[in-house]
């Protein structure tokens, strides 16, 4: 199997070949249309009631793998103990609870945000005009569905999503960005983070006029500062930001040396905007199932870089392995340092390298927990870190009834998350 | 008198042996009952209207104790000037405002936390078995009282308290904790912080199937990171987190020479667990006047773990000495710094080393102060550091109406709070 | 033109002499009666619907400063296109939004703060007594204005103001100030990150009694705690601080050496306290537009303190340029950081240094959207840094009707802010 690692040094989820997933037939049947569809897939990869088993095998190399036989039956950890079972049981909520939290862990599993049209945070290729770099941009009413149950929200955005597509430029670069104004009302954007002249600073009536309605304005600027930065609506912000009018932006730095692939060894460059408005709680747009989760080997090495563009707080949690802090607002950190969860305040980009050591299917999410779960299970700002091993989802490519072109963007498209499925008769 | 530093490495404010503390016999009278007892004990230990005066006098050692004469009268700072007069005396809310606020301060003052049953956060024993540590855990539907006054509330608890038992293990201890539900609802187990197999990471639906009422589910796993970490529910978590169900994972390094009593000196090494959802704004399950105080001696170092299981931001202000930050999410921190206000994120822990340098009683508290502070006076997430030098304790013992037996446990069981009583006599 | 740069180690923006601010007859019109006025100001200063141009041009050093002709028109960035004019335009909802955003703006730019009467956060100089420096204080009821349109508050003041009196010593100086209360209610002051004797540490029924209606209180201690400080009551706190009893207490360090002109170049050392509580959303006091732009030149270096007097985290944003976190709580860092966002949680100090690099006039303001724009334009937790080239400035002055005295305090009394007008003839 090839090396997985792309030479691209900002390469987002969607663009990585190589990575190979289980695929399932179960999970081809296409979207996802109710709880008794869910029931179905998972009672056909699930021998029993038992939890779910791995196609790897994370406990494999665990030095207590032999243990937890003594207080278990037949699968790891649970323990059936009927004899005791508890007094109340009057209410059903319970039990409703367990079954809406499934139908939605199930549509992430079947890949829902895969499915959903109008994917933010694509990467954007410039126009290359004398020297510069040209960005052609429109502003736009549009439709956004934060996942697929939810009816599409009246949202605004950057050549049509939300978010808007990445930029990302070099170092030194000359970015001519066009915006045309195709809402019925006024706007101005701001690149922030950015060293501009202050009359591309995008602050209507204060460095500029707004961009009215069917007028366009060209923002030109040398790209100054390297790093993780942002350009949004600096104009009625509170409801135009909270809307979608808000995108990455990227800086390389001149120097290769500086970019994380050459840096950090990182194969994934991955840019995470939050928003915590007129959406809702979502992450690139999307609100829990609809989220993308990121895929990576046993072995590689990830960055992904934080944005806020709500206006909240979010304290981001990734179970396992722990983030290295490289960066705060593109500027690098003069003393990194090692945390599990790290919170971003609005406005705020934190860049993190994550090892990814541990095969598993790490949920990922905001600890601020209304942010993420409610009666009804998980919702908004969850996403999951999903490491195989190499070898194993080999094998288990080659068993299955799956493609052979096992390209990440493929299964994804198709529905990748079968990675979560049982299979029978590996213990758990 | 012995020196009152143990050997133990995490030792709880409740078991740590030595310190001694005025206790007087008017705080002996037992529980708090109203105003009027708090009004009487106020009287008994206080000649004039004068403000506290200290058994131990922090002033004499400084270089303006002698200065306040000229703008005070008979006592320090105060100085009465009936001839001006507020013209304002209408609304009695002022009055009625100072009588709740003492009121409320006196209840901490004798020592209300101490006497309410269910204490959370409290060290449990394991059982050994072949190499691991077996905890035996139930998960149970609890009556908890936030402070003597409040009804009892519908929560649940680990082992019956909130916060749960504290699990302290070495960095490389086997680790087996099998939870047995007995609620009328599932749940699931996660240990944020550490690094556990995969299956072993608790999240319902994605590692494992819901731990239903009635079954056991046994985590068992290799204690991989050193510091402070926490496990709590990761089902429907909001809810249950929110109830009741977290407590603290501290994993002691395994070089002795990394642990706080080696590293910094720390002769108590405290958990401080908030949280802000259900039960109100709490500390270790309790909110003011029934927070427990932290008593030291001057010239003692104490660690604070603080761990954030609530839904919002605190941050944690220590009057008088500065905290040194030295550790986050367990990791030591690669440059240390100082503050006196130190915002914890949900999710996030973090260590501080304080040098009880200044003796007194220190408010600590969240800064956030409608958290801290009301009409009525405070309450939620306030508690005192209360700092004693060891001789003028032992001198105040010797010569009040006090058991002989100064242990601090014994103190705080009894209301220990009886030092920041007024000492005829003494000069402010 | 003399050297700016003033002598004193901390200077507010209102005590620094010699800054040229260009100033035009119609914003001597006086006070901004209604929108009428100031469309008649804007058509005054601007020769077409063309946006702001700038008496400096940032653009003449830029490497892109020829480039950006093909796709604009007239001026820059701009370009009508009114064959693409929207179809949606029923709503008259986005007029009205720009109408009342470029109205506040234009109140911002006459300098409404510099109009309004009781400003806070002025120095106060101590009376010597003995080795003392003496501060006499009074607590009263004030009215206080956030801004000119909203009908004044009641509030609370020391010395009348909000925030009250700057107050600045020498670390190892020994302060005495007296708080005489002509309140209805009884306080309490703490300062907030001195290490003082307990008994002066401002708790009531902690550490002292409640200063009543009509009583007075003398702290009385030696300045420890080199750094950004504060003053405010720690009595029925929510409401008080709420209500405007606050202040900035500094502390400059010992050795020369480490003060911040020495250390850093600093030429302005500004402190900015926020509060979100009884008055809304205000830095200083005022709410936008009745904030003070903070004035700088080309070339110089200021300290900002950031100072949470409120209840909520705020991450400031300065537009263009980084700033260097230097300290924390007073506290050097062991390891300085750039960032353009900082996250300043209630209680916490955050010291900054900017340097004042690129002209223009860069929007400074809390990223939390909701505290800074709404559906009438801006309000709240907005302000500007706004940098002049000094050459560009005296050219401007001599040319325009201004009056010949340019010191800075003269400037901001009359409306300093006709910097932002519009010269006709000049290029964006």
């Amino acid at each position: 199997m090839s090396d997985p690692r792309p030479e691209a040094a900002v390469t987002s989820l969607e663009s990585v070949p190589g990575l190979l997933l289980s695929r399932r037939s179960i999970l081809r049947a296409g979207a996802v249309t109710g709880t008794g569809l869910v029931a179905t897939a998972l009672a056909a990869c699930a021998p029993a009631a038992a939890g779910p088993n791995w196609t790897y095998r994370p406990e494999a190399s665990s030095p207590v793998a032999a243990a937890p036989t003594s207080p278990s039956d037949d699968h790891a950890g649970h323990s059936a103990t009927p004899t005791s079972a508890p007094a109340a049981s009057a209410s059903a909520s319970p039990v409703d609870h367990d079954a809406a939290a499934l139908a939605v862990v199930k549509r992430f599993l079947d890949g829902e945000g895969a499915t959903l049209e109008g994917a933010g945070n694509q990467p954007i290729r410039p126009r290359l005009e004398g020297g510069a770099k040209v960005f052609e941009m429109t502003i736009d009413a549009i439709k956004h569905r934060i996942d697929a149950a939810k009816d599409p929200i009246d949202a605004l955005g950057y050549n049509g999503t939300w978010p808007a597509p990445r930029i990302e430029v070099t170092e030194g670069d000359t970015v001519r960005a066009v915006f045309k104004n195709n809402l019925a009302e006024s706007t101005g954007v701001h690149f922030h983070g950015q060293r501009l002249p202050n009359n591309m600073d995008g602050v209507p009536h204060i460095t500029q006029d707004p961009i009215e309605p069917g007028d366009s304005f060209t923002y030109e600027f040398v790209a100054r500062t390297p790093g993780s930065h942002m350009y949004h609506s600096h104009h009625n912000a509170t409801d135009q930001v909270g809307r979608g009018l808000l995108g990455a932006f990227i800086v390389q730095p001149k120097d290769p040396a500086d970019r994380y692939d050459r840096k950090y060894g990182v194969s994934q460059d991955i840019v995470w905007i939050s928003n915590d408005s007129l959406g809702g709680f979502t992450i690139n747009g999307r609100g829990f199932p609809a989220t993308s989760p990121i895929l990576a080997y046993v072995g590689e090495t990830i960055a992904i870089r934080f944005m806020n563009e709500g206006s909240m707080m979010h304290p981001w949690h990734l179970h396992g392995m722990p983030m290295k802090v490289v960066a705060r607002d593109g500027y690098p950190l003069p003393a990194p340092f090692l945390c599990d969860t790290l919170g971003v305040n609005p406005g705020e980009r934190w860049d993190v390298i994550i090892d990814c050591a541990d095969p598993g299917a790490w949920a990922f999410h905001c600890h601020i927990l209304p942010h993420a779960e409610g009666h009804d299970g998980m919702f908004g700002m969850v996403t999951a870190l999903v490491i195989q091993d190499p070898a194993t989802a080999a094998a288990t490519l080659a068993s299955a009834d799956q493609p052979t072109d096992p390209i990440r963007s493929a299964a994804l498209a198709g529905g990748s998350t079968s990675f979560l499925c049982r299979v029978p008769g590996t213990v758990g």
